[in-house]
């Protein structure tokens, strides 16, 4: 069975929009791109047209590829303290000149749309209601609107990176996952795998995931965006894997869409708080 | 093959000496004990000795059991802002009108003896070189003396606290095991902890961990603590997964005194740290 996250996007949208426009919230989102990227251009349009259909306003930072580490934290700065700003963005990837944690750690914890700061992964990392990383979140709304067990579950995540796979599994440890994390370091990648009920791939890689490697009935949630001929190819060989799983995401049309709703759904959480505290 | 956490403290606290009293350094440990847990004051003891060995002061604080909490955290930002102080413990458990994440999180994270605060938990989760929690520090160092290879071997960490567990599995993770983090939800758990190539349980549970349910020639790590009539009972059966694993930790004997030994390195380490920062 596909894992629909265009069609659970639209509806999360829709509920969403009506939820602004019923409240009249004046949410607005910041979002800065440093250099010229082309995915990070598409992922940024993306997220702006889903702002723009909810009723969120978009202010979007483009910053040249030479801009220095201390004129963004500057701007970050300003943004931070922008009674108007109710959340900010800072894409990944940036120039070499630029240490992205220590920017995106800048970034006031309550306008931390990605959940990436240290206030918030620390929060992650205890267990208490925090901003998750909306990837980390996308995918457990996925895996929870089809009712896909995850407590107790064996929750194999292929690789360990800081936007998806080491964040998610905090996550799926606070969702009481039995969750292992494998990595390019990893000996013996088929055998974990295969143990996996839910196997979640964020290498990159293309088509990583084979048939051999998966378990029968098990659900496949593949995060892995690569390019090849100027088509996207995800981590899983989608055609062969699609026959032995039991859940599985296409690669485009699974997680990507869920990442985007869950930015509208963070900055309304945000939103909602600012108010709640005053 | 034991794995001899007691004779490699010594070691380390003979070496530890030496360089206390070479260099002349003067470093002071506060402990902060809330209430009358009585293995608590064990522990205490265990640290004072250690201390008072290597030529560390300590300056005990003992706090009635029905301490309010904002009395407690007076007292953390008078030893944070006193200069002589080198390091700060406060000692887990603490009785129930007290939060100890929240205590332990205002820990100046420089005196931040056991790596529980946001800032040394956060470096850790990014693999910044970091104050490591006192148990996770010594049980790599006992590993890595008997030479026991980490990086792409499959760990299994039996227990999710936030003591061990948990901040064992980013430790171990960042030495490129591959990790997998089982717990009380875990439904498999010997199916799980057969796989281990180094198996570490940290529950508390006297003898979890059978014969039956590690893989031949496994290392085994036993870091849990409970009594039966009056004497202290790992996690594993020692009599009999001993005879399959290839290394085992006797219990007590193995993590316990590493435990303590890492103490006295990581008030080195921030000492050593505070003269070069000045």
């Amino acid at each position: 069975m596909i894992l629909d996250g265009k069609t659970l996007k639209q509806k999360i949208l829709d509920e969403n929009k009506k939820i602004i426009n019923d409240n009249n919230y004046k949410i607005k989102l910041a979002i800065i791109l440093v250099g010229n990227n082309e995915a990070s251009k598409i992922y940024i349009r993306n997220k702006e047209l889903a702002c723009n259909y909810v009723g969120i306003e978009v202010d979007k930072y483009l910053l040249d590829e030479e801009t220095k580490e201390e004129y963004l934290i500057e701007l970050i700065n300003k943004l931070n303290s922008d009674n108007k700003i109710t959340g900010i963005i800072l894409q990944s990837p940036v120039p070499s000149q630029i240490d992205f944690n220590k920017c995106s750690g800048l970034i006031n914890a309550k306008k931390d749309v990605d959940g990436f700061t240290k206030e918030n992964i620390y929060n992650l990392y205890l267990g208490v209601d925090t901003i998750l990383p909306c990837t980390v979140k996308g995918i457990i709304k996925l895996l929870e609107e089809y009712k896909i067990k995850i407590s107790g579950e064996n929750v194999v995540i292929v690789g360990r990176g800081n936007i998806v796979g080491h964040p998610l599994s905090l996550a799926m440890l606070n969702k009481d996952a039995t969750v292992t994390i494998a990595h390019s370091k990893t000996n013996n990648l088929k055998d974990i795998t295969k143990k996996a009920d839910i196997l979640i791939s964020a290498t990159g890689i293309p088509h990583l995931i084979k048939e051999d490697m998966i378990k029968e009935n098990a659900t496949i949630i593949d995060v892995g965006v690569a390019k090849i001929d100027g088509k996207i190819v995800g981590d899983v060989d989608f055609l062969n894997v699609s026959k032995k799983a039991k859940y599985i995401t296409p690669n485009p049309g699974g997680v990507g869409p869920m990442t985007v709703a869950m930015i509208i759904d963070n900055l309304i959480f945000m939103y909602e708080r600012g108010i709640k505290n005053g």
